[in-house]
């Protein structure tokens, strides 16, 4: 079924509001998680809502918190999320790392003891949006066994890209370092399908891309194997230290759920560098150069990281956004 | 056979010097050559020296040619290498990186018009050694296909995530966006051996991991299949847009060898926010976690990344950097 954006937003702000959510935060909550399902990342959207508000709920997140700055030092913040609402604290943080690029052509911001960003990807687009790179990324709880491991011991650390396009068609790449997510995984399962490479493993210790197998040992493969693997180690290391917050084996350690997370924003502002002329000229020249690739198969289309989240929103504004019936009426409930 | 670190700079020194670089070009190229060998990465010191040579007698490198400040805009500048050394551009990028971090907390540098880094991963290092996070990354020649794709149209553009430790230590992720450069490849066929994971497409357009198959087509695959293709592009994009330098498409279609590249380095300067006791002992309990690790194998070793790096470099300063014999032939004869 299909939902308005306007009444998609309404409806979550009105949910917020009976938990307790002042107006700010009730309003720019609602609208993040809309727009996450708005590009089409329904896992992040209203797939997830409710157990936003479950979280919520289980006193998991302080819904009215608001970050702190702890430390400030020229380009770079340190703050504590203060474990509120985790979507705000991270749009927080990179608008506060997009001023400090504004005064100092840089700025970073790290968020210390926050909670789940839902879709990594809306603070890269928000960097871009306001015309800079932003790279950014969150450690997570121990979800993925590190490479030669059986036990999840790292975190899938989702890691984003992005760079402005002045139409608002940024490029965007937003990774978890695991290959596939568990959601997936679970969705491969029910469609009866496999995975189109090995994306864990089986009970014997084989890889394998058949879901039904992966979700027996819920061994995940870390994306390109041990590359995926170190670069989870090193992501989690870089946000812990700099927003003096929880590694991934400190939160897996010291809570149940996935909260008191680490997370990183970084925005350059190469608006200021360059002309939108060059800058739109070049990344269209790669653009174009890329889908001039001789396609694997006559009916490959070769997309540019964030091409598909642009034309999907664009579709569903007009639309309406696609949802589950049975998720539309378990969040009517809530 | 086993070179001593001395001798192998020394014999560095002496070719460079006669190809007419000055004393410092010569000494430092040197260090940072020999520096590659002794940490073992061999295909980027010893292996590449001959290469290099080739290159300056080419005229492909401009030996003395000094980089040059273009925009410096607070915590960032924008740098021209002049077509110089590509190790020593490099270098200098990450020196004044690290310096604009001293002041204002964070530092970039990107350098557009260089030449190859060689080995990515001594830039985290002297990054790391300045007690600096050090994030770097490189564009290539195209030399991969994009996900989906059959010809080659974007770079393996080598990425690099550094952490320092205090007693030097470090851990340092050093990842080309393919699974596997084309010296492992080449490595595995001449040991009649398959790849541990697909490395490629054979000539039917299937994955695998025979390399024999693999050099038939040279469609090497990027690391994390569409997710190594989609942050290859984002880097090689960002890169050229803060240098104003090519992309790697652009490099294709001008040069016809692997020059003219764009850079970006980033320096953290997170000893300034932390103690040494604090940083440490962070590291060291998600190294301590990550080894912790219940193995795969009985006899599997769970290593940080990094720590390979830092345990042969001191076995080799002690006994000798590990040759191939023709090599060290071909490298006395130039």
């Amino acid at each position: 079924m299909r939902i308005a954006y306007s009444t998609m937003i309404q409806t979550y702000t009105d949910i917020l509001t009976r938990r307790g959510a002042n107006p700010d935060v009730a309003v720019l909550t609602a609208k993040i998680m809309a727009d996450n399902s708005l590009d089409g990342v329904y896992t992040h959207g209203a797939n997830r809502f409710p157990r936003l508000i479950q979280y919520i709920d289980e006193g998991y997140i302080d819904v009215n918190a608001k970050p702190e700055c702890l430390l400030s030092a020229g380009a770079f913040e340190r703050w504590d999320g203060h474990l509120g609402m985790g979507v705000l604290n991270a749009r927080a943080a990179m608008d506060r790392a997009v001023e400090l690029a504004s005064e100092h052509s840089v700025g970073i911001v790290a968020l210390g003891n926050t909670n789940h960003w839902m879709r990594g990807g809306a603070y890269g687009w928000q960097a871009a949006d306001a015309g800079c790179v932003g790279i950014c990324w969150t450690n997570t709880r121990p979800n993925m066994p590190a490479w030669g491991g059986m036990d999840k011991k790292i975190g899938n650390n989702p890691f984003v890209l992005a760079v402005p396009r002045s139409d608002g068609r940024h490029v965007v790449v937003d990774m978890a370092m695991s290959q596939f997510s568990y959601g997936k995984i679970e969705e491969a399962r029910l469609q009866g399908k496999k995975l189109p490479v090995a994306g864990g493993y089986d009970t014997n210790g084989n890889m394998t891309d058949d879901p039904v197998e992966i979700e027996k040992t819920m061994r995940v493969l870390p994306t390109g194997f041990w590359k995926g693997s170190s670069m989870s180690v090193a992501l989690d290391l870089i946000a812990a230290l700099l927003s003096a917050g929880l590694t991934t084996s400190e939160v897996g350690r010291r809570y149940t759920e996935e909260y008191g997370l680490s997370q990183v924003f970084v925005a350059i502002g190469q608006n200021q560098f360059n002309s939108a002329e060059f800058s739109d000229g070049l990344i269209e020249s790669v653009i174009q150069d890329l889908k001039g690739s001789e396609p694997v198969a006559a009916d490959t289309i070769l997309r540019y990281p964030g091409e598909r989240d642009y034309k999907v929103r664009l579709e569903q504004l007009e639309n309406g956004i696609e949802v589950v019936p049975e998720v539309w009426e378990k969040i009517l409930g809530l």
